[in-house]
């Protein structure tokens, strides 16, 4: 999973210095910070609805997982403008969990 | 980082068979999947209106990383109350970016 | 302003029979209720923005009255396909204020 | 309707010289605009919950016109911040569905 938030961050980061009109990223970085912020929104709002809509025999399931995963990704676009990587989320998360064992462990396995 | 998340998940699951006031996870779940959802919702504003005040300077950068991964990990109680692993999340950002070979090595080298 | 929200619902009741496409609020009814929850949810986000974007000098005024019209309003087409009415927020925001006693005024005066 | 509207604006407008902790409205005002936003945006996602938990039945009818009162209630305190009044609010739904005539009615008849 490393390796592809990793991959992720930096597709997002060449994004940067691509012409507006060349891709999705491209596009929303175009419109600055607000509108990311509102995808942003959206997208929780949408995986608020989704969860609400997974029923007990698991219809929903996917769609759950899609709007999760566009949740997660419009917040990496979010961090990405700000100049901050995956990296330093999943350290905050370890640091809480007295995981930060393993993050200094997987820095020193890179 | 691929530890911390599936970690995470591991004490996410072990959460669900705790007492309600064990911990701040198991008391959550005790809630229901609604006070899940506002949870999430909450984390969302906070994450957006902390991104607002990030300055020119940096200020306000560690609160969003705070905020962002109060997000995540929201998100991920969400998922693990619904039976939905990280794993899942990364895969479906894996197949967007046409990064699935890397998911699959990882699986293959775990 | 009573008449106003008034006329509004009766506004939006009659949309309900409406032609999908013969307006923007049938549009609305026709996609369906998680539709206009994500419209809803999303005009929370537009506003909160335009709040943070009023500048001391009153810039940003206009667009946060906009934003701020359009959340009330799709909370009005949410409330419309529920069969509710907004006198029916209005009474419970009078009920709370102390203020039922101007609600029974006004409904003898009407 | 409108008056319940106007007395509450007049309320909120004498709580912003009041004691912090003298109301739940000064004590809002005294944590400032940002925990006024995260408050509109908890309402929006309770009130977004709340309308899918509607049963065909009409349960959770009443829960939703409260979280609804609630989101309206501190839109209202976010606008009552930054110095605008539910009448332009109002005014800006009525300009949209061409009600205008209505609103300057209502005000030559105050």
């Amino acid at each position: 999973m490393s390796e592809v938030l990793n991959k992720l961050a930096e597709t997002l980061e060449a994004r940067k210095t691509a012409e507006p009109d060349s891709s999705y990223v491209a596009s929303l970085y175009a419109k600055g910070l607000d509108k990311i912020l509102e995808k942003v929104g959206e997208e929780a709002f949408e995986t608020v609805l989704a969860a609400k809509n997974v029923g007990a025999d698991g219809t929903g399931r996917e769609a759950l997982i899609y709007e999760t995963a566009d949740l997660w990704f419009h917040s990496l676009v979010m961090l990405a403008t700000l100049n901050i990587g995956p990296d330093e989320i999943i350290n905050e998360l370890a640091r809480r969990e007295g995981l930060s064992g393993l993050v200094e462990k997987a820095n020193r396995t890179q």
